[in-house]
């Protein structure tokens, strides 16, 4: 039985399952699907939820049901070693790190989120990526009208109704549309709102907004959405961001407390790592079939590959539409490797493209067909209900829009975190802290009771270090260095510790020099 | 025009406010609401929601639709100054203060979640109060299921699948059966997980369940749990908790990760402020017509008042039905008071009680009947979803449960919170990054550039303190005495800074022995 390991949950790796599903007997492979969420996210209604006319849940999939018959592992790749077959995924509250072991290996963990090439962007632009951004930026966006409603000093209020948003591609239009629609529609409930007092505002580097675009249709889009108020700024570069300011490339700032940006994606850290080739952007170079040069039996696809499209001599665009395709054809070219017949090439000239742009109103390019208005506004609509992984999502965002045209929008805020950001923990005696070996992610503060510090030898034997009380911390070395715990920390009375997040900490640690000193020389003290 | 503030949005805060909008002319009244949060928590459903057959948004009705004549203000209330008749309020990311000025104020704040009484519940319990508990808690469950999954270890799997209930009263009895159902119902999804592998448990210290029924129907209640193979434990008292274990009072513990705990309520801290006398429990002493001994023109209700109920001769019950009530003859006493009529006590016998007990049963005690079953929960479902506030909450809670009925649960989690938790700023030339005389929120640590501390004196004249740099900090101290800013912060140059939040410093300074001594160091320096 072969061993097939797809890693990423996303299109690309959801298409792969789903077609090996359907073209290798159950007794011919064993399908391993590592992914960070327990869903597919629908990427492309990500603007709907963030402008609250669909529920964040419904545009989620759970992946155990797309993919029955693969075995679903929720974790985080920390390393992918080719040489050896092995895929090492960290797990749990802890970070528990377990190896998988491969024949066939599927890379497809897609991109990230980048900022950080503009001053400010990474602490105060909000993405729109994830699940997490778009029900963030809802909770935005009704922070500003209820802040607003409070506010007494004009200008503070103008600069809490502007909203700008930075990129006119698809997702860039799709939201700034939604955003306004949203405000507008929800005015009427804050009473010292006034209409003029609101301001949308979309900046785009290029002379025409989607560029992907036909034309023509984009100068309809254009007039579209300027018509419903929006201020389309063209040729304006952004530079950055602050509190309160959008910062722009030789012009005045703006000033606003909500700089939504859809540019900006980076290679995913764990494709830094692996060895084989990338190309100047960071994505692992495939051949025609999608299979990583130089390793065989390895496939990369999605927006983490560089996969040449026969059809149109290109790169495929990092589309969903794309991913899905080479999906269905890794899956296989697979099966074909494991009967011994040739894979075939990738080849796809793509279905089309639609924009909503809010207000019932959409352009389309289908097939070399355009459309523009309601009418594409409405295929729309009925495309993406089809392409919806599963019936009762298809189900609850069609009810999701009746609903919408009914009650219209919905104001309530859906608060995200619970209160407290340092951790607590209470452990018995006896019981392990930290385990050597595992991959550090909290750094540990003792508020009561004792904890020993041991290390274990290769034999297995034990070494006691030291003796940790009251106001002392630990596990700072494994967030230092980013590498795995060198000993094991059991509590030797009842202890109560705090904890601190390993992205916390290593900020911290990194930038307040009476922090640092601390650690380093506490550190010499216990000789490490 | 008089200007009434209600504190608190809440049943009780909304009913006042509601009925006020009934009774009182627009141009009699100036009606300003204070909350929290910018909807009302339909809380008797909040275990639906946790075991996922209700969508969160569907429980929470915004209040501005619900009081469109109210003024309503975000925000939290720091102080009530009952002798200057003024509520200050704190709103913003900054947490500016706001006071607003009453001549009736009515308090309605409702109680808090306490679990510092028992050793390690208020680091590993999980809470069912608000609608991050219940979505924390739905993850939570899946995150088990997803663990337990991959675990190999038969004994942590089963650590994995126990879930423990703590409290047998109506919160608790559905809460069990909630999680009971979903565990069960989405077993299937999960291949390593077996039937016998999963253990729930409820908690009960008292010698039966669901104290506040009738004895028989409460015994119909236990044996409907029993027989849905949840194990319930009788005259067991909770000792506390840890990481993996809930401890039981002359008993062994029981390996867990999931305690869920519906007991442990604590007075709003406010309440403790305030200079009016308090019952035992730390509520607020009210005369049969709900007004505040020695404070005319206040009123107080809801969970924070010790309310005498005529029809009973006892006090009213911290439930949603009372509240409603209680708000509605605030209202009509303080219309009666502002006519100079005589206001009337409160005297409600109660319309009765339902409890769901999961798959399709409940019991139920309705104007001295009693009802148990299929029908009971069928009238469970009718009455609570003609409660829910507003058509459109009626309309989508009547759809998920119909969806839920088509399609089943869903496994799929909502990712809360964005990655980070220390937080990060930028801030240019000129911009205020602490203001003199703000509540103080967050604590800095600069990473770049250099800022400068100014104090503003008595007649608004300037005066420098000192500079800043990469590696200093500031802000300590507004957090550490929970004062006001006494200086205000600017940007000399393009500056960058790390934010962490008021508790999480707080926690960290007064436990983590080193770093409160570079503090205290430092204020010396600083001739603090």
């Amino acid at each position: 039985m072969t061993r097939i390991v797809i890693v990423g949950g996303g299109f690309a790796g959801v298409a792969v399952a789903q077609e090996l599903q359907r073209r290798l007997p159950v007794r011919d492979a064993d399908v391993t699907m590592v992914s960070r969420d327990n869903f597919l996210l629908f990427h492309p209604m990500l603007p709907e939820v963030a402008g609250g006319s669909i529920e964040a849940h419904h545009i989620l999939s759970p992946i155990r049901q797309l993919c029955p018959r693969a075995t679903v592992t929720l974790g985080l790749v920390d390393q992918i070693d080719l040489d050896k077959k092995t895929v090492f995924v960290s797990h749990g509250p802890h970070g528990a790190v377990t190896p998988i072991f491969y024949d066939t290996l599927v890379v497809a963990v897609g991109a990230v989120t980048n900022f950080s090439e503009l001053t400010g962007m990474a602490q105060h632009a909000l993405g729109l990526k994830t699940i997490g951004d778009a029900l963030y930026l809802r909770n935005h966006i009704i922070n500003m009208l209820e802040e607003a409603d409070v506010e007494t000093d004009p200008a503070r209020r103008r600069e809490l109704l502007t909203f700008v948003v930075a990129g006119g591609g698809f997702s860039g239009v799709e939201m700034v549309a939604e955003l306004n629609d949203f405000v507008h529609q929800t005015r009427r409930y804050y009473h010292r709102v006034r209409a003029d007092d609101i301001r949308v505002v979309l900046l785009h580097a290029g002379n025409r907004i989607l560029p992907e675009l036909n034309e023509n249709l984009a100068a309809f889009a254009l007039k579209h959405l300027e018509r419903r108020g929006i201020e389309v700024r063209l040729e304006t570069m952004l530079g950055g961001a602050t509190e309160d300011e959008a910062l722009i490339k030789d012009a005045d700032p703006i000033a606003t407390r909500t700089l939504v940006c859809t540019i900006g994606t980076a290679t995913n850290p764990l494709i830094g790592k692996l060895p084989c080739s990338k190309d100047e952007r960071g994505r692992i170079v495939v051949s025609s079939s999608l299979e990583v040069e130089g390793w065989p039996d390895v496939w990369a696809l999605g927006d983490c590959a560089a996969v040449p499209n026969q059809a149109t001599g290109a790169l495929a665009p990092p589309t969903a539409q794309f991913a899905q395709r080479e999906g269905k054809l890794v899956a296989r070219n697979i099966v074909a490797r494991l009967r011994g017949d040739a894979p075939r090439s990738f080849d796809f000239p793509g279905l089309g493209q639609f924009v909503s742009l809010g207000h019932r109103s959409a352009v389309a390019e289908i097939l070399r067909f355009r459309i523009a208005g309601f009418i594409a506004w409405f295929m729309w609509r009925t495309v993406y209900l089809a392409k919806l992984p599963g019936l009762s999502r298809k189900a609850r965002v069609a009810l999701d829009w009746t609903l919408d045209l009914l009650f219209g929008r919905d104001i309530t805020q859906l608060p995200l975190a619970r209160g407290e950001r340092v951790g607590r923990a209470h452990y018995e005696p006896g019981d392990v802290i930290v385990q050597q070996g595992d991959i550090g992610d909290l750094f540990y503060v003792i508020t009561t009771g004792e904890v020993e510090v041991v290390r274990y030898a290769q034999d297995g034997s034990e070494h006691p270090i030291t003796h940790l009380r009251q106001g002392d911390y630990f596990g700072e070395l494994a967030l230092l260095h980013a590498g795995t715990r060198n000993a094991t920390v059991r509590a030797v009375s009842p202890v109560n510790v705090l904890t601190l997040g390993r992205d916390d900490f290593t900020v911290l640690a990194k930038n307040w020099a009476g922090l640092r000193e601390v650690l380093i020389d506490a550190a010499r003290e216990r000789g490490e």
